[in-house]
């Protein structure tokens, strides 16, 4: 289960100077005070403390000596360039301490300074100055408006928060990468007081040139670091963030984020902070999900997950086996179990029978009730133990002892026996929820189990690791092949002729004519059968229902008649600059689950597809997936599954089963088509899409490709 | 804010037993044993160790004492009749030892043996003579199988529970009410390791006799409770649990409570546990909901709950303003609040204009986010918390400081801001979120501040406060008027009768007409309009469709002649030996939206209303909501607004808004129905039900009452 050699880091990564801001060898503070509690003389004091190894520069025009250290007057007469840079000067000396640091060839500077975009417009133009500067001189910048970070493994503390006050953190294989300061060390400091060991943490504040991105793909390939606990209001670069966390992902190093800003409230407190850009929500979610990242919904679900994470288990089709000795836990747990996913299939039945053998009133299916007769018998601690994981090839284990495990009278006998099950199975994920003193817990975590006072948290933690144990087992998805022939017009097409595009990459619509006369109209309706659709055929009418101009179950040929002079009369009274072209003559399609597919353009992750059903399940019940494209088919008919309506598409009750390989591949080639298209195409709706039975195929009722006309 | 006097319990709660029970004058223990570390030592060590006021008489035929008490050789040569009595004897003595206690007089025993229902066949008839004799001496019985109970008050300790090896329980306001042993231990064992206090813990094991509802409705009215937690896995007595629910609630305490077995497997580990009968999750949500108990997840969201609910302040309409020094952690208490579904509404204009006139750079709206600004002006936070309690009008209030509020150089200036806040708000709720060493949460709980680490846990604990006090705020709804002329036939009827039965109870069907002949088919169809729907019509055939027997959208005379002619020769094949009686032309409702309503009887809580959305809306995502029968059109409206397809009711889209009044008129109305028929109704199903356009009422195309063949 060790991670394998450290793959590849992808280009546009900055890990070297990522390298001098985390672990540099050299550090000058600009502003440097001698006053440990002021901003300025906070990271000395937590350097000095924490034996930091390398050289600290105080940077100060009016002492020689800063907290015992030689003091220099300014910039310029630093006796080196350092690697890094603490710039923690007002907001008005700070750009030249930004320039005076990049001219001199620092590598990277951390600037504490707010007063810059999360303050308005001209802020926020501040903020592009220093960044020029910086790009300038190949200077890279945490912030401004940072807190900072710290580095445990070489003692740099380059942060002036007053989480440290109250001690600092064990060393250990944790990183941390903010976006907020505050929050971020709310998470540091929580994580310090459950006693978890931290490598690194990281505040990116404003995020003028580094992101929490970049700060991932540090750790992803940071030695010191095996788990990655992230948190952000919104990602700003595409490019970084995917790079890391498809780095963690190849390294084996499980991330667990929270990204903020879910709620309609959330979103507009998100933008308005940190001037952050909070993309939309359920594209976050998905693209998380692509990269196997966990998404935390609170800061102690999040730590949870990085404190179980850091036992390097990560179970591939993880399935849980329970022993307890209250059937009433097994009983929630079996509940947050089946909540969370996580399956708990029963005992092989002669494992059962041999356990019903040793201990006649045990319930031995999963949950395994041993009853609180294993406290008198504690062997059978070891006996049930060893049959959960040999014979129920459990991914997991969760062990329910509650108070009995930290009863005096109990602890030291029943630690002896659950060594015994750790040592013989050191590559189970192996979890306790007990109730004990700090002490005896500290020893069940160095036995090697982790341990939960809440069972109902660590069911949560347990389905997490082998969510990542799926994403690190996964192949990469192959890319999907590149579509022939393609062509964007130059301008927002009809119907017809999106239809006509999308057919050439291989996205069917139904069988349909378009006419310019009524006696065309009537011979292809006569052609398709009848009943069948008429849709005003006009490249300046986008959306035909709104006016009219959609005419259904038109079933002889009068009513063809009838309905084309109809659509004319309408579009011409409701549009009358549109260009009108006719009307388009379909087959009208029955017997097909009607479904939505479609794609829009992110505005950080680019062109995203989203498939639904039709009408209110869209429309109300915003029972939707979404998928960063291009994707292949595989994905896509996942997409198509997850949905909470997608029993209509798999023959609940008795209904046929629709073709959901057929409504897979168009959805797969529409995103490719999307991708190729690049940023001119604004969206792409395909509404409805009728899904045949089995083997019949998915045909595109109407189809609207939407060019942006201000795109390069 | 302070508790109305107790209101008059409600009949059918043995109050008197259960004080005799947890508060005795003296308890005699059989099977005592002189090692404090034996099942039948315990109880007496502990209330020597506690104090108990009343007399310990111990029970053992081989030593005349016991723990340095005089001991009695049986129970016949006890001195008295003691008003408690614990049993600590074997399986096969535990019968005689009932015997001989009831008939000694004992008001109530508390048994810790076990092998009785949760064994089985033969372990439940044992059972059942434990309570014959109990209930013939008019003893109360707790267990078997039971852990215990203690009383903090008095000092009765009488359990075997091995939790108190670490510790006994500060005394306090919050009663604990289990069914599981082991899982209510687990529940005190969290609650005493977070300091919280408690006045009394019983686990009632088998629930022979006495079950959880008996014991909340004595904590309803003890003086020493104040707020109540609970955990069952199956409700077995719907009278008393109703009873305490209803008493606690207007003694203004709150209940928390866990009913496990959610899930399918839950639901079946709940059912071979404790010998337990889990009824229908669904149901028992919707009891809860309707006496306003608070439903935890998880153990630790009980505790959070219960831990805030002591400070006796619940908020009617209660809304969230938040303080933050992090604009992150704003974010994600938004998000939380609009999960829960808690209103953050803005602060108003001018005073927002204010607070930034203070503190230019703050973001004012809700959540206020102070900056870190605030933290070298402390002073602000009174001036913030003013404004956010007396401008904003908040019913609860967040204080975000994080670790900042646990730095030595802040908290203890902190404190005394926040102590002057207090003080001038003493009705309001006020929570904080800091990170802090143990001793300085102390002093701000002693201040009167709730204090959580993780301020999601804080956000779902003030919404429950908020749900406590509408539940306390609102009046208990009138009982709906009873039906006049109701009466329940003999035998399931037709679908043409049940709806004439129903439609004396003013539930209105679609226009039909029972036609024995297909010329009375075929004028019926000319008298309604056309188009009609055509069912077959037999006191046998509840399910129609299933044998093809409803025709839809009949248009002319020739085809009512037709569908009446296919559906007899239909039923003729389908069910040779059914009595028809012809057919039933009803006029096709068109315009509606379907709905299904629905009556099923749950063996706890007897007739349980059901409404939802026809087709797919109940089939495939189970969007129903349920409440117990009768109920008022309030209640109904209620329930109706509450599916997550509402909208569709509503004008969701542009779609016309439904008769929803006339809709919970007839919710209402087949609620009371159910409730008058009584245990002979097995269910009613109307499905369809369409809603008409508002103003046009509400009908049911079909309608089934199932009769009990086999009730009494």
């Amino acid at each position: 289960m060790d991670a394998l050699p450290y793959a590849e880091p992808s280009p546009g990564l900055p890990l070297d100077a990522l390298s001098a801001l985390l672990a540099p060898r050299s550090v000058a503070v600009i502003g440097a005070s001698g006053d440990a509690s002021r901003i300025g003389g906070r990271p000395i004091a937590a350097m000095l403390e924490r034996g930091y190894q390398g050289r600290i520069l105080p940077v100060n025009p009016n002492r020689p000596e800063i907290q015992g250290l030689r003091a220099y007057a300014s910039i310029a007469e630093l006796p080196e360039a350092p690697d890094a840079a603490i710039i923690a000067v007002p907001a008005a000396s700070a750009e030249q301490a930004t320039r005076e640091l990049a001219e001199r060839g620092t590598k990277a500077a951390i600037m504490f300074t707010a007063g810059f975009a999360e303050l308005g417009e001209a802020g926020a133009e501040a903020q592009a100055r220093l960044l020029e500067i910086a790009r300038r001189h190949g200077m890279r910048l945490l912030g401004p408006n940072s807190l900072g970070l710290f580095n445990t493994a070489n003692g740099f503390y380059g942060t002036f928060t007053s989480s440290l006050e109250r001690g600092y953190p064990n060393s250990g294989p944790i990183g941390i990468a903010s976006q907020s300061g505050a929050y971020g060390m709310h998470l540091f400091s929580m994580a310090r007081d459950e006693g978890m060991g931290i490598s690194c943490s990281v505040t990116t504040g404003n995020e003028a040139d580094l992101n929490v991105g970049d700060l991932i793909g540090w750790m992803a390939q940071d030695p010191g670091t095996e788990v990655i606990a992230a948190y952000s209001e919104g990602i700003r670069d595409a490019g970084s963030f995917l790079a890391a966390l498809d780095l963690a992902r190849r390294n084996r190093k499980p991330v667990v984020m929270m990204k903020v800003g879910r709620s309609e409230v959330g979103s507009a407190a998100a933008r308005s902070h940190t001037a952050s850009i909070a993309g939309d929500d359920a594209v976050t979610d998905a693209v998380l999900a692509e990269f196997g990242v966990v998404r935390a919904r609170t800061t102690e679900e999040l730590l949870d997950v990085a404190r179980l994470a850091v036992r390097k288990v990560y179970p591939a089709g993880n399935t849980l086996g329970v022993l307890t000795v209250s059937g009433g836990a097994g009983v929630l747990i079996s509940d947050a179990a089946e909540a969370a996913g996580l399956p708990m299939p029963p005992m092989p039945e002669d494992a059962q029978a041999v356990l019903r053998r040793d201990l006649p009133f045990c319930a031995p299916a999963n949950p395994v009730d041993c009853t609180a007769q294993v406290l008198n018998d504690l062997s059978l601690v070891t006996r049930f133990g060893h049959s959960l994981i040999r014979d129920g090839g459990y991914g997991s284990i969760l062990l329910f002892f509650t108070h009995a495990g930290g009863a005096p009278s109990i602890t030291p006998r029943l630690r002896e026996e659950l060594r015994g099950l750790r040592a013989a199975y050191p590559d189970r994920l192996l979890v306790l929820s007990v109730l004990a003193d700090p002490p005896q817990i500290r020893e069940f975590e160095e036995d090697g189990f982790t341990v939960f006072a809440d069972p109902s948290r660590a069911v949560a933690a347990i389905h997490a690791m082998g969510r990542f144990g799926d994403a690190f087992a996964a192949d990469r998805p192959a890319p999907p092949p590149a579509l022939p022939g393609f062509g964007l017009p130059a301008t927002t097409p009809s119907e017809a002729e999106a239809k006509r595009i999308l057919a050439r990459a291989g996205i069917e619509a139904a069988p349909e004519r378009a006419c310019a006369r009524a006696d065309e109209a009537v011979a292809a309706a006569e052609a398709l059968g009848f009943p069948v659709v008429l849709k005003i055929l006009s490249p300046d009418i986008l959306h035909k229902s709104e006016i009219g101009g959609v005419l259904l179950g038109v079933s002889d040929a009068a009513a063809v008649r009838d309905g084309f002079a109809l659509l004319l009369q309408r579009a011409a009274s409701a549009a009358p600059d549109a260009r009108i072209e006719g009307v388009l003559v379909a087959k009208q399609l029955s017997g097909g689950v009607e479904c939505i597919l479609g794609v829009h353009r992110d505005p950080v992750f680019g062109p995203v597809a989203m498939f639904g059903l039709g009408g209110i399940f869209v429309e109300v019940l915003k029972d939707v997936s979404f998928r960063r494209c291009p994707f292949g088919e595989p994905e896509a008919e996942a997409m198509i599954r997850s949905i909470r309506g997608a029993p209509l598409l798999l023959g609940a009750r008795g209904r046929p089963v629709a073709d959901v390989p057929a409504l897979a591949r168009m959805l797969s080639r529409l995103s490719v088509f999307a991708h190729q298209a690049g940023p001119r195409l604004a969206g792409i709706d395909l509404n409805p899409v009728f899904a045949m039975p089995e083997g019949q195929g998915a045909f595109a009722a109407d189809a609207v490709i939407d060019i942006a006309e201000d795109a390069a």
